[in-house]
């Protein structure tokens, strides 16, 4: 099996070796995100599934019980990559679920229930700004009014880039499934952290989703040049915002050691106007990353932050704004999928570890629907979108294990 | 004069009123400067003036002495801008210097030396981030190859965009002057910050000009998910980096506290990698500007950032490293210009007050080859570069007031 994980691996990847010192590109509905997922029709035929393109350009890849009525597990996750990202961040998904169909057949298996490997398009936000595009169609999230405005860096929209990758943009929304297609929906991914690892475990059981809290702090000052203005007589609104850089650090460093369930927050990008050398910045832009699963804790350090910057506005020369960009109610993961898993696990020799999640993934829409469930298996150093992302096949041969012993639990009888 | 002072002040910056929303836009080698200059030639042939253009693009309005062998005196400045700039900056020490020559004439004065109002072109570094091209060239400063390589925002070069203004970029050398061609150097200039009437005057006599020490700091951390990894798991550059902003601010004000003479350090921009709201910063440059005419003043503070960042160097994850831009010794002006300049204005009525220049003039390049001299006139709440720039006719008008003093002063005789 580890053979087959290390040759497919690199089938899905489109490549001879996963070292490549760039990375993978693959971004949404280009090129090249079809050539990874004409790999995984090639993949998914050798194992005797039927596959199957939606209008959103899912590809998925049926394991077809004996019985014409029989409900339907789904399994899978996305091919598709940031600009000089790595080989598994999604790959590690679709691989697995295939390897364990494989083990299955191999052990001469017959489900009870039809068996979905989805390959899921346009998962990263890379290109276009928004993520998780192929799973939100299968959900029935697409807003596709709002969705038509965004273009790539080119000025391409969304919709052109669908249209040329020979999709219709007007039946994208066709691609929803209904309650009744999907029984449930199972996402293997790598943790992209280092908590399986920090807790002694090799196999990560997600409880919920953390979605961000993102807020844009506007500071303005008064530009003036910098070799005419003294000291004693400026309004520089990077020297007034640089502390709430720290104090963002700070606080949620704090809130860390005082209560369990983790947060975190970040200034993570920043935009100062007029940013030349012989100017004093008249303005500068932070933006602010906020995220918990528990939404009371992140919304209650969001609030702590838009505190900070009000009493900025005590001095007279610098006016702070706080513009609240996203703020979305994290998402919670079935508990008895969980409690399976957990078992699933265990029974197969690994250690388990419950946790939450930091990113957001294609599960995140399925739950919305479906009762679904997200593993996490390790990576390298917690490094993802790099080329130095990693995870071993040994991971990803455990992985495997996890999801078969899951297909063959759910699938052994026709309940 | 007043009159005459508020027309010709719209005719050379080629508008009807001067309260443009969006200011002057005039950048090197366009056709906007070329209109300006155009405007220029028109003002100073009304006034019988010689023009000339040299290779350089600068305008030399000369007024003949009677003797051919007259050694000559300048005055001037130039009628480029920055991008919505406003329509002082330059434009004010042309106008006056025009204006000096209009008030000697109207009252029959016949000067025993040459007298040349340059146009200088191409002082801003707006667009091609060099300055003062036109003065350089005259003082045989232009290094041209180096020169060769600067591009615009379009990618024009400024080889090409000289040639398009219709000079020759391969005599530019030839605009030079030899030593014997002037005997003086004298630029009138907006102050561009608020020293004059903080002290309680109306002219400045400015002793040196405080050339920048620029410092790029780079701090590296690692890029990794915002929303997977822990707090105590991170390497943030700009959490590391934020700190700097302050220390910089704080220890600039220290130093004119302790003591005298001017000193201004800004953190004046800042690039950050990969400035994406979720993946923490890796890398974040910064660009500190520092100056003084007190160069040991400015070196040393320049070497207390550097310390300053090699501590920063202590944690095992960041790593910092300063680059030295720029360091230029400051200039200092011609004291016995200095000292006729405070005499003659103190003669016309005026409060005069001795001060450094915290900005770059022609009369930098100038005062290399020749005794210079440079008077600042107060501008509007020392806002310039802005649409808001501003002078009044009455300084201006005081400002003419000093010229035509200084000009009857240093041509009644032939020395």
């Amino acid at each position: 099996m580890k053979q087959w994980l290390e040759e497919k691996l690199l089938q899905l990847n489109v490549t001879e070796h996963m070292d490549e010192e760039n990375g993978f590109t693959r971004l949404s509905y280009t090129e090249e995100e079809k050539q990874a997922h004409n790999a995984f029709r090639n993949v998914a035929q050798e194992l005797n599934l039927e596959v199957t393109q939606d209008v959103a350009g899912n590809l998925w890849a049926r394991w077809q019980a004996d019985q014409q009525d029989a409900p339907t597990i789904a399994l899978g996750s996305h091919l598709d990559t940031v600009s000089a990202g790595g080989g598994y961040d999604g790959a590690a998904g679709v691989l697995t679920a295939l390897a364990a169909v494989k083990r299955l057949k191999d052990t001469g298996f017959q489900p009870k229930k039809n068996i979905d490997i989805v390959c899921f398009a346009s998962e990263e936000s890379a290109r276009f700004g928004v993520s998780t595009v192929g799973s939100k169609a299968t959900a029935g999230m697409i807003e596709k009014d709002e969705l038509a405005r965004v273009v790539d860096v080119d000025g391409i929209s969304i919709k052109e880039a669908v249209e040329s990758y020979g999709l219709s943009w007007e039946a994208i929304e066709q691609a929803e499934k209904t309650t009744e297609d999907l029984e449930s929906f199972l996402e293997l991914h790598i943790e992209q952290g280092t908590q399986i690892e920090d807790n002694g475990a090799e196999i990560g059981i997600v409880r919920g989703v953390a979605c961000p809290i993102r807020l844009q702090v506007t500071v303005k000052g008064m530009a003036n040049h910098t070799g005419t203005t003294p000291m004693n007589n400026r309004a520089d609104a990077f020297v007034a915002a640089a502390p709430l850089i720290t104090y963002v650090e700070e606080q949620a460093r704090r809130l860390n050691e005082v209560q369990s369930t983790p947060v975190v927050a970040t200034v993570s990008t920043v935009h100062l106007s007029p940013n030349v050398m012989n100017v004093i910045p008249g303005e500068v832009q932070l933006g602010i990353d906020i995220r918990s699963v528990d939404d009371e804790l992140k919304r209650g350090l969001a609030e702590q932050f838009r505190t900070y910057c009000e009493n900025m506005n005590d001095s007279n020369d610098i006016a702070v704004h706080v513009h609240t960009l996203v703020d979305n109610d994290s998402v919670h993961l079935d508990s008895s999928i969980q409690e399976k898993l957990l078992q699933l696990t265990e029974n197969s020799g690994y250690r388990a570890h419950s946790m939450d999640s930091g990113a957001g993934h294609d599960v995140m829409n399925m739950a919305a629907r479906w009762p679904s469930g997200l593993i996490f298996i390790p990576c390298r150093d917690g490094i993802s979108h790099h080329p130095k992302e990693h995870a071993s096949i040994e991971d990803l041969n455990k992985g495997t294990d996890v999801l078969a012993a899951y297909i063959e639990h759910e699938t052994s009888e026709h309940k």
